[in-house]
């Protein structure tokens, strides 16, 4: 499906220049710029496949996504004061490919035959350790460790995903409802400032 | 042999105990504490099986570990104060699961071919791994790198097992004598505060 | 090649006592020392090894990289004061050992049918990211994110080897000459105190 392909790789696209402009806020180099921004533009697949054995790893078979995260050099070194105002576009980016991530990443894991339990947290996996990557390469605490819900937006779409996907064959229709429900919560969150700090007992 | 199983088991669970501890000391929401028990229980395993080639990873194929390591949660959020008095059976059971890690690392090790050396070493990466992950996602510098005898006392089990399996053919012997020695190791090494903190030469 | 395996060698100690008397300053104990002298001299390779699924990884297959790396812990140790006396060689043995560990990475990655895109990313890979998991144990900012031209000098030459490849038969000379270039690029970084400290726009 092209469409697919196409928020694949503008979902790679907006997590490498996260990376790029955490670099630049750390006052990195260039090559270390580059080197943030692929980690988190393609650090969650990569350990998907890394721990289910699917290597060489997807991005080395596809050039496309290469290019892309390049891109976000020139995009972020040229364009960083436009970026900041286009923030709520990134926002929307940034969640639908979240949404996306987990949902191929959810489908990968159950192609090779692992458990739908598996095939869960793999999704999650692939929508988030691109960032928490970048987050321990920068010498920071994991943002999501701590942040607004993620993860947990990521986890109830895959569930969502995999349950609707036992009682309805169109496809289509459970990726894009999955997604938004993704979505939705992400911004509901964000909106409402909703977290999952939980005080322990005593 | 069951009581392999069950112990391997209780090590995963004080494991990601350690983890979710660790999380909530440094405030992490309950998708943060989630991860970093996961990774703590189960990294150094992981690592092992990837650096020898065998995926998907272990815990991939037996669901019993990630049940064991979500218990971790409502132990933690609901018992911690409990947990802080039984610190004494907590230190045991942790260093009966470096013991056993050790040993099932080595043998797995070996059962794919390869020499005694890197099987004693994944031995001991399976057993640490996990705890040096925790703490990198933590920001803090491996506690491993630094604390009382840990690492060492797990490299002197491995290399015992794997002495004792040229001269004994009493498999459960020699688990049960390697085993025993960590914990003595580990145990005086806490007791005395012996280290391997060593000052160059000048 | 044997002199080529000698420089590997020779490389993997270089990378193994930057890792050990990175350790020292940070005061680990023994086995920290140890693990972050391995971590600095294989990590890069491992890395690259896991990534294009060559498994069990390439240190496992030939135990001299590991006594190799064992030595550097005597040497930093005991002649910690020496080392720092020969630090024009150690730079040398350091830039010699980058230079071909990136031609080492490009044609193994090469050798199993990968792009030479991902060959020239993945030599890249196989020099700098013993350094930059070193750093990440250590709880610093890799330090190659911020340095002199390190990276950019292996991803030259990595190019360089790939392009005379095309037009000139002669092995020797495409690593001779492209290995000159990187060590030539590094030299006059650091002389010159080059950086790719790029400013973003506004």
């Amino acid at each position: 499906m092209d469409i697919i392909y196409g928020i694949d790789l503008l979902g790679t696209l907006v997590f490498a220049i996260s990376g790029v402009l955490a670099a630049i806020e750390k006052k990195f180099d260039l090559v270390g710029s580059f080197i943030l921004g692929f980690v988190t533009a393609v650090g969650g697949g990569t350990l998907r496949d890394v721990l289910i054995g699917v290597t060489p790893v997807s991005w080395m078979q596809d050039l496309n996504y290469f290019f892309v995260i390049l891109a976000a050099l020139p995009i972020c070194y040229l364009g960083r004061s436009k970026i900041a105002r286009l923030r709520k576009s990134f926002f929307l980016f940034d969640t639908i490919g979240i949404a996306l991530f987990t949902v191929l990443g959810l489908q990968k894991t159950l192609g090779i035959g692992l458990s739908p339990v598996i095939g869960i947290l793999m999704g999650v996996v692939s929508a988030v350790f691109g960032g928490i990557i970048r987050d321990v390469l920068s010498n920071e605490v994991p943002l999501i460790f701590r942040r607004e819900i993620y993860a947990a937006a990521c986890f109830v779409g895959a569930l969502l995903y995999y349950v609707s996907g036992l009682f309805s064959p169109w496809e289509e229709f459970n990726l894009i409802f999955s997604m938004t429900v993704v979505i939705i919560i992400r911004y509901l969150s964000v909106k409402k400032k909703w977290t999952l700090n939980v005080k322990p007992l005593s």
